[in-house]
């Protein structure tokens, strides 16, 4: 029996709520040995007093050593085992531009480049054209008409953009047809499988169609394709836990691997005190809030660790707003870490809070790095999060008699 | 390669006994956030002298949130994997009254019920008739004889009782004959697969008999049947491990889940000071030896805390009579946690102890849920205990050269 089926067989309804807060990255390291962290230098005293009525750990995202990109962070974090629910690329891409797939489109994430009078690839990025000029581009291909298929295209940012087409029976299993080298021409959209045949054939028409628009552009007159990609198949939240739940989040990319799991997209909030309003005013009306703030990664992705620590005193002062609602079960966690030192993801484990009434208290009286070590909830994959966050809201029976 | 078969391949003889003292739902809960456990609170000089000098940890029962019942608890702390070694129910109600199944049984649990003059269900309980007038209904139901198949018919409490059907060719797949509501009658078993449907056929005839010896019972005049069940298949003691080993319990339950293990029932002891007595007795006859403290789990299900900590004190009493027979390995642990404050199974983790001359010494002092998670064990599967137990006690070859 998998951990789905027995989730799916154990999960019990009562009215508490569970509220997982995300701060992105918000893990991290010492600027030199022995220093304190972001989050162990942040003032966090909101923190810092669930902390000792609550039980901590750290979370591996993936597995140990493994560095996670946003997609499987998160997956990871909404119980999908994350080496097994596979993202498609340009599912991906859709989502991180907030593009809602339905069961019957295939997503590629497209370049344009730059070929010569023969043909053959100059510039595989198009000199990564400005984000406005490529919008403007963008909007020519959507004359593109192919019988049979509805067909969308959105720009992503430089010489990125996002194709989906919709129809019945389109597979996704079509090579790349970028190169990955200059000097020789963008090749053929081929299908791997018989069902992704159709596919092939309108990812060729369109090229085809997309080349004669393009012919006379300057910066940009080809593209090739990549990650086609159809909409991940993974058990909703309400089937698996049984949970309605909704996603709180500014940006596009998290309300996209949100809706994947069937979590209702609520609000459009700017800020987290925003997304903090409309968790207030949505309390009544879900099981499950994965609340999503963004710039304790942003800051590190930046290498400023003092602006991540102030990011991270940001998230601190809502969180009495958030245990005013009484949640029977409050997460405070991080899809990865995103170390200053490192401006960039990276595999550290991370710190992990859950305050629940069933909580095991354990020693530790800080929220960070050093005390979660010491925590109660030991070292864990993400992908047992849920289930944990279940349990501590009541909302698991008992597996065998 | 599974854990199973590494095992099998590195066991070794010798000397060394290895004990195994369970004390059922051992594990607890604060009663408030901050405060001590019943195992913090307990006053356990021995239990401590020994944390002092061996090596403690947490073992998770099943994974991370998931509350055990007896059954998957108790497998786990064997050593199979409880999610793959599911036990039917109707085997794990045989095995609480400890009946002792053979590869040729079936086993069912079966309800009386009542039926009005049309045959349908008018209480599915039967009014959950006393026991002891279950008993002797149960006592007339011994008559029923079918050709070419033995017949145990078994009272348990109240309206339950277990019928294990002994002959050649019977599958398990039957379904549940039970229609989990009133006013319609009791279901046809159906066979789900051809081997199975000896076992649905001798079923129809069985109930044909019962409904005419019962239709002038006033109390319970039908009955359904449940999780139709062989006997669980697996590996036992000797071939995983290369262990005699044996089981010392007070209750039916864990000596009927000991010997699916193919563990052998030794003594009858009804009290833990009597068990210990076994186990001296025993000593040398046996490499392992079960030992199964049930009231730790029953004044936590009584949800007192209080009667929890004075058990707790007299399990710490008997410890001496164990060292003193020198195992090469002791370990200390339970099945599930059962706190409380919660009067129930839960999932949090379980403190577990494992004195041997191969400990590595932690630095903690007292075995208990804090110490627990400071431990050298770390936090663990259950499923892992037996292989640490093995290793403890020497009994484990090197994995490659």
């Amino acid at each position: 029996m998998d951990i789905h089926d027995l989730i799916k067989s154990l999960k019990e309804q009562n009215d508490g709520k569970i509220v997982m807060l995300v701060s992105d990255g918000i893990g991290g390291l010492p600027q030199k040995p022995g220093s304190l962290t972001e989050l162990e230098t942040a003032k966090t005293p909101n923190l810092d007093a669930l902390a000792k009525i609550g039980v901590q750990g750290l979370s591996i995202p993936i597995k140990p050593g493994i560095t996670p990109g946003s997609g499987p962070g998160h997956l990871g974090l909404f119980g999908y085992e994350p080496l097994k629910y596979i993202i498609g690329r340009g599912a991906l891409e859709a989502a991180g531009i907030g593009f809602a797939m339905t069961d019957k489109d295939v997503a590629i994430r497209c370049n344009f480049c730059t070929t010569d009078a023969s043909g053959n690839i100059t510039d595989r990025r198009a000199g990564r054209i400005a984000s406005d000029e490529s919008a403007k581009v963008v909007e020519t291909l959507k004359a593109i008409k192919i019988p049979g298929v509805e067909i969308f295209v959105e720009p992503v940012k430089e010489h990125r953009f996002v194709v989906v087409f919709r129809g019945d029976g389109l597979g996704d299993a079509v090579a790349d047809t970028d190169p990955q080298k200059t000097g020789v021409p963008v090749m053929e959209p081929v299908a791997h499988d018989a069902a992704s045949k159709k596919t092939a054939d309108i990812a060729k028409q369109f090229h085809e169609q997309a080349a004669k628009i393009l012919a006379n552009q300057p910066k940009a007159n080809n593209h090739t394709m990549r990650g086609f990609a159809k909409k991940p198949h993974m058990p909703s939240y309400e089937e698996l836990y049984g949970l309605k739940a909704a996603c709180i989040a500014v940006y596009p990319m998290y309300k996209g691997l949100a809706s994947f799991a069937g979590m209702t997209l609520v609000g459009s909030p700017h800020t987290l005190s925003e997304e903090i309003d409309v968790l207030e005013k949505e309390w009544k009306n879900y099981d499950f809030f994965f609340v999503h703030f963004k710039y304790t990664d942003s800051r590190g992705e930046d290498g400023n660790f003092d602006e991540k620590v102030k990011m991270i005193e940001e998230l601190d002062k809502v969180v009495p707003r958030i245990s005013a609602l009484k949640p029977a079960c409050l997460v405070v966690t991080g899809d990865h870490s995103t170390p200053a030192t490192m401006s960039s993801h990276s595999f550290h484990p991370v710190p992990t809070l859950i305050v629940s009434d069933l909580a095991r208290t354990d020693a530790t009286e800080r929220y960070g790095e050093r005390d979660a070590v010491l925590g109660g909830l030991g070292q864990f994959e993400a992908m047992y999060l849920m289930p944990l966050a279940m349990a501590h809201a009541n909302k698991l029976g008992k597996f065998g008699a």
